[in-house]
């Protein structure tokens, strides 16, 4: 396929999964999340869908949607996988935004979710978030083979736990108060949980799903690790050079707030440099799951994940 | 056996659960709850501990194993099943105590976890404790049926989750700010969601490691669903009469804020006979396992649930 058609292809199969995880997702949290009660948290279950709904690139949906594809799964499995992954990572946004986090008051243009309604009512939300995330891939409707089922929550929770996305965001915020900087080493690696656990997990479960030999499940697993590395020199760059506007969040905070980045530690040439680096690890990574051309389009995201202004 | 030697034998098993759990929490929070990290969130750690370890009564891990060796199983199926449903009900205990929420500075006698550290690192904590529930259950270590584990999983998030714990404590909130009090009915089914649905899961859960018959199943569910209702009544009725020192937490605060009880709605008296009422519906549920004298300790269980001082 030439380069235009495939990055055409790319912005439609991207488009596609967002429309597809944000109806399943309000499918998921609309009246029928909570069958039979005669009492209803009415105001957490509408913090549970803003903090969902309304949009975002959703490209760790797409990248569930898009593994799952490559070894031969469409359909319901995967979006449920991708709208679990999605609210774990909603939940996470929520919780980073309190006022005894990172404190903003903006996300994706809008306030954030204990603006728009209060600090208890988004530490719940962010919690019943959480909590749904394991309900929808613990539930039958998201594989017929309950190995499956048990191995996906093993590995969301491994990706979101201590040793992943919590654990990254704690070791993120002790740095800021820390009298020595992260060092280069240290800084990879709390991104790494911070962030790139749930992007890894994202292709992850498309090889589960699909029942992929070990040879592409390992080609997959380095193909999110180095994706994951390069969406945050990605991050790190755009917050270093970015305009709040386009951000639709305040652009310059984690300089402000002396945030340990590749950024700060290399200078912006040679992470520019090295997130050239690390989509081509992504790219030649896709090669060994033996799939050919079929992995176009996850080669295609590595590119998109690096080039992105927002 | 005779009452009292019934009396003895179920603290002394209330004992060696506390003890078991103990024991088999802090292995799970230990140096290997973070195999081969080159960086650690030490500190997240230690508070996840710190919310975790140290005692309390293991009420709900304790019903875990009850209810699982009354179906045959014993070992470290059930102690790692309750493990798991500890640790969420220690994470909500940290959510609950934050400043936005119930603002507590004390717990079992000792600061809260926002206290002790401060509140992003609870609001972590809280997070990292519920996930790792969800990596505890699914572990093939927990059983070696995926199925058992996949169903216990989505039981666990449902009794958490926006239909179980997070809405009810979502409701209790909303009720203290409401212009109108929450009628009976409305109050029972709070209550249900934020205190009953982990005390049923805990029963429910044996019955699942235990492969229990539907029969079994319904009627282990109904001494859980009454259990229950009664561990909350007997709540409200120490906190409007109980001490600070014996609670280990302040004593009365239902009152000042307004909470929805059943001592308040139907007075102390009443509120003692539906105690006792609950207690026999308990008990006779435990008769429909036919499991005969093993269901005992069970027994004993809602009458220590109904008696306690703290």
């Amino acid at each position: 396929m030439p380069t235009d058609a495939r990055a055409a292809d790319f912005r439609r199969r991207l488009d596609h999964a967002a429309e597809a995880t944000e109806t399943a997702l309000d499918a998921l949290l609309g009246s029928g999340a909570l069958p039979g009660e005669i009492t209803r948290p009415s105001r957490l279950l509408e913090a549970m869908r803003y903090s969902t709904l309304g949009g975002g690139k959703r490209l760790r949906p797409f990248l569930v949607i898009e593994s799952a594809r490559l070894f031969g799964v469409e359909g319901a499995s995967a979006l449920r996988t991708a709208c679990a992954l999605e609210m774990i990572h909603c939940y996470s946004l929520v919780h980073d935004d309190l006022p005894a986090m990172d404190d903003d008051d903006l996300r994706r243009g809008r306030p954030t979710c204990h603006k728009a309604f209060d600090e208890a009512t988004a530490i719940l939300a962010g919690d019943g978030l959480l909590t749904f995330a394991f309900d929808v891939v613990a539930d039958p409707a998201t594989h017929e083979d309950a190995g499956v089922r048990a191995a996906l929550v093993l590995a969301l929770a491994r990706a979101a736990g201590l040793g992943g996305m919590v654990g990254g965001q704690a070791l993120d915020l002790q740095a800021e108060t820390a009298s020595t900087p992260l060092t280069q080493a240290e800084t990879l690696r709390m991104q790494a949980m911070k962030t790139g656990a749930l992007l890894r997990f994202a292709v992850d479960a498309g090889a589960m799903l699909g029942g992929a030999n070990p040879g592409q499940a390992r080609a997959v697993a380095r193909y999110g690790d180095a994706l994951g590395a390069a969406f945050q020199i990605a991050d790190d760059i755009l917050d270093a050079e970015g305009d709040t506007a386009a951000l639709g969040k305040r652009a310059g905070k984690d300089a402000e707030r002396g945030k340990a980045t590749l950024v700060g530690l290399l200078g912006l040439d040679a992470a520019r440099a090295r997130l050239d680096q690390l989509v081509n690890e992504a790219i030649t990574a896709l090669q060994d799951t033996g799939r050919g051309d079929a992995t176009g389009v996850l080669a295609e995201a590595a590119q998109f994940v690096a080039a992105r202004r927002s």
